[in-house]
């Protein structure tokens, strides 16, 4: 049997708001966020014993042995090349384990639908601590404005329509989700932020409202650091709009001209209006 | 104010079954089909008078007049591109109707999510007559599932995951969807045949089991022409797989190596995997 190859792309949170279900199926997060081309191929092989390789080196990557164990018939070497970086908040475990699903499902003919498939990566998701609603929005691209918390299947999505829309990221660092989830006091900001920045995005659905609401939401939820607002008051400064990736160090921009060179490297991806596939 | 610029994509029924709901809504079909990179491109611009045009020629264009009186604010001009036949089982009215909602929405900054969009479309294509499913397809992209009917937010699809396919197709000429769909006893052939057909494929959701099933949907309902029969033997003569087009006196393949060939002019189209959007 040849390498099987998928392909998931990464998702970008603006605004979130966390919602814990009976299980994990039920549990996720409202919210909003761009899903990109920038994202994770995967190629997976059968193999004498079960190994994960990130960009080249050997990797624990839970979330994507969570996919393993659950639907992996026999050993496999699972390769994943990430566009991303991990941590950061790109939704790069949940894309890492979405591709692995698509693939385990065509090496082991599994027969699975989309639905089955993306519903197995969030729950891996879920458990893993990595995320809570990256899996959804990465199963069907765009610009994804997810209304109700939960897996394809019993989560609800709309997208707003946009073009052809070049987004631009800087990355200084991650920031732990689990950490941030951890925290009763944090969540409650955040949820209550997150509640705000939703019924505000509803009443005028557009890319431009997209990034002021997310922006509002970066403030209010008590999240964004100092270096992080002095990159988006740079993009603001040249007419752009910009907001904070959730949960990472990072920052998210459109229209940002060369503000943003002077804090970092300056990355570019247009929005996927897909979700994840085989290749 | 510039022109606007969308796209939707074409999409081939592979079977069906009709679903009359309480009203335009939820009125649709269940079944599966493919969506195709092959679509239209619709141009819209204010103007003194509305006006449709089809491949440059001015047109009736039902179902997209029936947005336009729905979205328009002032008169339009729309000028739609075609890459697939009109009549012949391609969802082309639907990606005309679907195409047009999203310029509109653009052109007037009507501020409606893409489901709102597409709902629109979906109501026109079910009281211009001119499809039933076509738009919930299109609206997602890839090789969908419809298991319920409805518009977008009503029905329910799924997708079976499938790689990067090549899609051949043949068309002799049109099948009119309204004829067929007016005569009682053919919607209750079709809706038997509909209904065996996706309890089929959901026992082993593949790209291979869709045009094996579809194909025995074709002969069940009793739509198969001699002239798509032969056409479809020849294909299977050569190891691929085909079916017909509902509804179209046409056929769509793959891998059939040069079998059609001889029966007329074979376009090719791969998957198109995202809905329709604003170029």
């Amino acid at each position: 049997m040849d390498a099987v190859r998928a392909y998931a792309p990464a998702h970008i949170t603006g605004f979130f708001e966390i919602v814990l279900g009976k299980d994990s199926l039920h549990t996720g997060s409202r919210g909003c966020g761009l899903v990109l081309e920038h994202g994770v191929t995967t190629e997976i092989t059968l193999s004498d014993t079960t190994l994960v390789e990130i960009n080249g080196s050997v990797d624990e990557a839970p979330t994507t042995r969570h996919v393993i164990k659950r639907f992996a018939e026999a050993p496999v070497t699972v390769k994943s090349r990430f566009d991303v970086p991990v941590g950061c908040g790109f939704g790069a475990s949940g894309a890492g384990a979405l591709s692995t699903a698509y693939g385990l499902n065509e090496l082991f003919s599994l027969g699975l639908s989309a639905e089955d498939v993306a519903r197995v990566a969030h729950v891996a998701e879920v458990e893993c601590g990595t995320g809570l609603g990256d899996v959804m929005a990465q199963s069907h691209g765009g610009l994804v404005i997810r209304l109700e918390a939960g897996a394809p299947g019993i989560g609800l999505v709309d997208r707003i329509p946009v073009g052809d829309v070049l987004v631009e990221y800087v990355v200084l660092g991650p920031i732990s989700t689990k950490s941030v989830l951890r925290d009763a006091e944090k969540r409650e900001h955040i949820n209550r932020a997150g509640r705000k920045a939703l019924r505000n995005l509803l009443q005028n659905p557009s890319l431009q409202s997209f990034m002021q609401v997310s922006r509002e939401f970066a403030v209010d939820a008590n999240l964004m650091t100092d270096r992080v607002l002095d990159m988006i008051k740079a993009v603001e400064a040249e007419g752009g709009f910009a907001s904070m990736v959730m949960l990472g160090e990072a920052v998210f921009a459109v229209n940002s001209g060369d503000a943003l060179a002077e804090f970092g490297e300056v990355r570019k991806s247009r929005i996927y209006y897909d979700g994840g596939r085989l290749l």
